[in-house]
C-alpha cells in the first residue's frame, strides 16, 4: 500500500447501526467489508486511522457503559478486541475529528474511500469539509485496496468455500422440497433455515420466484403451479462475512416441458461455455460475448432471433433476452467491492459501455489467479421490455417479435455457479448444484 | 393540524433504501411511519409537502425507468400511485430544493420532523441549510403528529388487532415448539415463518433466548437444555406496517422447577396488577410503580430484598430486577413514534427522571381512550449488574447480594401483552397467549 499511495493518513470508517423506522429499532448490523478485511472488527462506531509515514494505526471507538452491557448483553472491551487484532492504540471517537484535523495542519493528506451509506456522506462532511458532490474518494486508496482484495489469499478461498458449500446445501434442500401448492415464501424459509443452521447468514435478500423474468425479485407471496419453472438466486454469508452465489432454475413438476427443456439447454449450453473458457488471461467480457452468441445462436434455431449473431451482439439485440452481465467479482461482497467502484474492480479503469444490456456487465478485465467470480447467464421473456422494443420496433432485424410474444408467460431461466481462476484454469467452489436437465429432473423424482 | 401549527410548509420525507456493504444491496425497505400514516405510500425516493395556507399537497418523487422494471418488476406509475391516495401534484424530486427555497423567501416558515437515519440528516442540510447539531425538529409539528398518532382510530385498531393475533400465533406455536437440545435459532425459524405465512414481517428484530437476562439479546446460537427457561420477545408486522409485540418465558422442560415458579409467580402477579389498573386517567407511571412494589415486596418473601418498598422504589433499587419501563406506546412503530422523541409521546412534555431504571421508562402519561400500549414488567438477574452494584455496595439497605448472586445463572423472566384503553377499562389486543404457571404448563404438556 505504501508503494502505490506514497504518503499521509488512510482513513477507514466503519459501519453504524441502521435504524429501520426509529433509531434504536435497528436492522441487523452489517460491518463494511474492507473495515473487516483490514481489522477484523465487527462492531458499530469504529474508525480506523492507518498514518503511512509513522507506521501507526489508531482505532477510534467508545467503551461500552453498564447500560450497554444490561441491554446488549456482555462482550470484550474494545481495548481487549483491539489488541486481538493487533492494534494497541485506541482513542474515544470524538477525538478523530481533532487527529485529522492536526494531521491536514501538518501537510498530510488524508485518503478516504468513496461512501455508499448516507452515514459517511455525513461523516465526510464533518471530518473532512467535504461535501457529497466531492466525495469522490482517494484513487490511489481505492486501487491498492481493490489490488489487495481482489486477489484471494489461500485462508480467504477456505471461507469462501464454506459459503459456498452452504449455498449448494441451500439450493440442494429447496429444489428437493417445491411442490406445486406452496407458497413462493416457503421456499425463503427453508432456504433460510439452512443458512442459518450452518451459521449463516444470507449475502443478499433470497430470491425465489415463479417470476424469473424479474430479475431482482423479493416478492414471496405467489403460489407455486405445476408447469411453471421457479428460480432460486440465493447465497450464504460466513460469520466472517464471505459470500456465496448460486441460482438455479427447477420445473414445479417432476419434469420440464419441451418448450421448457428446449431454452434450459441453450442455458445450459451458454453456461458450459463459459465455464470452459475460464482461465488466466481472457478477458472476462470476450466470456460475455461467446454467452451471448451461444444464446443469440440457439434461440435462432427455434425461431426467436435471425441474423448474424456477431452483429446482433455488438448492436445490443441479445441483451432482450439476457439484459444482465455474466458475473461479478466474490468475496467479502457478493458483488465484491461494488462500493469502490466497478470501474476499478471489473474493468481496471478502462472505459464502460452505456449499451443496453453490456453496462450491465460489471466484470470485464483479463482474468487473473486469484480471482473468484460467478458466471450466471439467463435467458429471460420480460413482457414490460418485449413491449417496449417492439413498440419501438427495436432491432426488427435481429428479433422475431411474433415468436417472441407467444412466450411472454415463460418466466426465466438462470444457473450460477462460484469459480476461482488457478494458474491453469479454474475450479469451482462449493458442492456442485444440478445443473442439466437430466441431473435436476433426477433431483425432483 | 392547522390550528395546532398555524401556517407555512409541512414537510414530510419518506425513507429512501440503505445499503448493507454497497448501495445496491439493500436491507428490505422500510417506510417511515408518519409517511405511512399520511400516505400510505410505500416506496423509496418519495418526500411529501403540504402548504398549509393554500391547502396545497404535493408529492416529489420520480416515476421508474424501463431499467427498474427489468430488475424490479412492473408497477403501477407514482402518478397512478399518489392519485390512489389522494394527492394529485407530482413533481420530480430535484424540483424539492428550489420548491422549499421559494416558499422561505415568500416567508413561509418550513416545518419539519426530527431525523434518525443520517440519510434524514443530510438531506436537512441540503434542503434546510441546518447542521445536525441544529437539526431538532419542530415542536409543533412534532406534537401535532404525536397528538394524531397517539389516538388509534376503529381502522388502526383492527389492522393492530391482525398484526397482534399473528404475534401471539407466532409465540403459541414456539412455546409449544421448544424442546432440550434445539438450538435457539431453530426457534427463530418457527417464528419468522409463522409470521411469513401469515403475510407479515417482523415489527423488530427477535429475542429468542436462554439468556433473558440480556434485555436485547440476539444472538441465537445456543442449545437449549431443560431445566432453563427461554424468553421470548417478538412481534409481527402487517403489510400496513402496524405492529404486535408480545414476550413469553417458558421452561424448557414440561414444567418449572419451584425456584423457576416462586419468580415467575411474582411477574405474573406484577403483570395482572398493571393489567388491571389499566383505564383512562391512570398515569402510566404510577401503574409502574404498582408494579415495582409487587416485585420488591415478592423479592423480599423470598429473601431478596428487604425493608420499605415505596422507599426503595424512590431510591431505584428495585431496577437491579427489573431495569426497563413497564411498555409503551404502540401503532406504526412498536415504540411508536420513538423517532419523534418519548418526552412528547410518553411524558407529554414533562420532565423524565434520569435514574437508572426509572429513565427508561417511556410512558409516564395519564392513559386515555384510544391509546394502544404493552404490558411488560420483568425479572432478570444480570450478573454484571449484580457485581457492579454489589462492588460499589449500592443499596444494601435494600438488597441481600449473598442471596442474589446465588441466582446470578437463573436468566430472566418476561410476560408480555398489548392493550387497547377503552372509555371505561382496556382491552387485550389479539389472541391470549398462555400467562400463569398452570396455563403454560399446560401447553408444555
Amino acid at each position: 500500500m505504501k508503494k502505490q499511495i506514497g504518503s499521509g493518513i488512510l482513513l477507514f470508517l466503519g459501519n453504524d447501526e441502521c435504524g429501520i423506522n426509529y433509531e434504536d429499532n435497528t436492522y441487523p448490523y452489517r460491518q463494511d467489508s474492507t473495515f473487516l478485511y483490514y481489522f477484523d472488527l465487527s462492531y458499530p462506531g469504529l474508525a480506523d486511522v492507518i498514518d503511512i509515514e509513522e507506521d501507526k494505526e489508531i482505532i477510534f471507538g467508545d467503551e461500552l457503559s453498564i447500560d450497554h452491557i444490561v441491554w446488549m448483553g456482555t462482550q470484550p472491551t474494545l481495548s481487549e478486541k483491539s489488541h486481538q487484532v493487533g492494534v494497541e492504540t485506541i482513542l474515544p471517537s470524538r477525538k478523530l475529528n481533532s487527529y485529522l484535523e492536526k494531521a491536514a495542519h501538518k501537510g498530510q493528506r488524508i485518503h478516504y474511500l468513496p461512501p455508499y451509506r448516507a452515514e459517511y456522506r455525513l461523516k465526510y462532511i464533518e471530518l473532512l469539509g467535504l461535501f457529497p458532490n466531492d466525495q469522490r474518494g482517494s484513487v490511489n486508496f481505492i486501487r491498492s485496496v481493490i489490488n489487495q482484495r481482489n486477489y484471494k489469499t489461500p485462508e480467504e478461498i477456505v471461507e469462501i468455500e464454506k459459503a459456498c458449500d452452504v449455498t449448494a446445501d441451500m439450493h440442494i434442500a429447496a429444489m428437493k422440497y417445491i411442490r406445486p401448492g406452496m407458497k413462493e415464501y416457503e421456499v425463503v424459509s427453508l432456504l433460510q433455515s439452512v443458512a442459518t443452521a450452518a451459521g449463516c447468514s444470507l449475502s443478499f435478500p433470497i430470491i425465489a420466484t415463479i417470476n424469473g423474468q424479474t430479475l431482482h425479485n423479493h416478492y414471496h407471496g405467489n403460489t407455486i403451479r405445476e408447469g411453471e419453472l421457479f428460480l432460486i438466486d440465493a447465497g450464504a454469508e460466513t460469520e466472517m462475512g464471505y459470500a456465496g452465489d448460486m441460482s438455479s432454475t427447477i420445473p414445479v413438476g417432476k419434469k420440464f416441458t419441451t418448450l421448457q427443456k428446449e431454452i434450459y439447454d441453450i442455458q445450459v449450453a451458454s453456461h458450459l461455455t463459459a465455464v470452459n473458457a475460464l482461465k488466466p488471461g481472457i478477458p472476462y467480457m470476450e466470456i460475455y460475448d461467446s454467452v451471448c452468441k451461444v444464446i443469440f445462436n440457439g434461440l435462432k434455431e427455434l425461431g426467436f432471433t435471425r441474423g448474424d449473431a456477431d452483429e446482433a451482439i455488438r448492436a445490443g439485440a441479445h441483451a432482450l433476452f439476457m439484459p444482465h452481465g455474466l458475473g461479478y467479482m466474490m468475496g467479502l461482497d457478493v458483488h465484491d467491492m461494488e462500493n469502490l467502484g466497478e470501474l476499478w474492480v471489473g474493468y481496471n479503469g478502462l472505459p464502460k459501455s452505456t449499451q443496453f444490456g453490456r453496462k450491465s456487465v460489471r466484470l470485464a478485465r483479463p482474468l487473473e489467479p486469484g480471482f473468484v467470480l460467478t458466471v450466471e447467464p439467463g435467458i429471460y421473456f420480460i413482457p414490460e421490455l418485449i413491449e417496449l422494443w417492439k413498440s419501438h420496433q427495436k432491432f426488427t432485424k435481429f428479433i422475431h417479435y411474433n415468436k417472441v410474444e407467444t412466450y411472454k408467460g415463460f418466466g426465466g431461466i438462470r444457473n450460477e455457479e462460484d469459480y476461482l481462476i488457478t494458474e491453469t484454469g479454474a475450479r469451482r467452489l462449493g458442492k456442485k448444484i444440478p445443473l442439466t436437465t437430466e441431473e435436476v429432473e433426477a433431483l425432483r423424482q
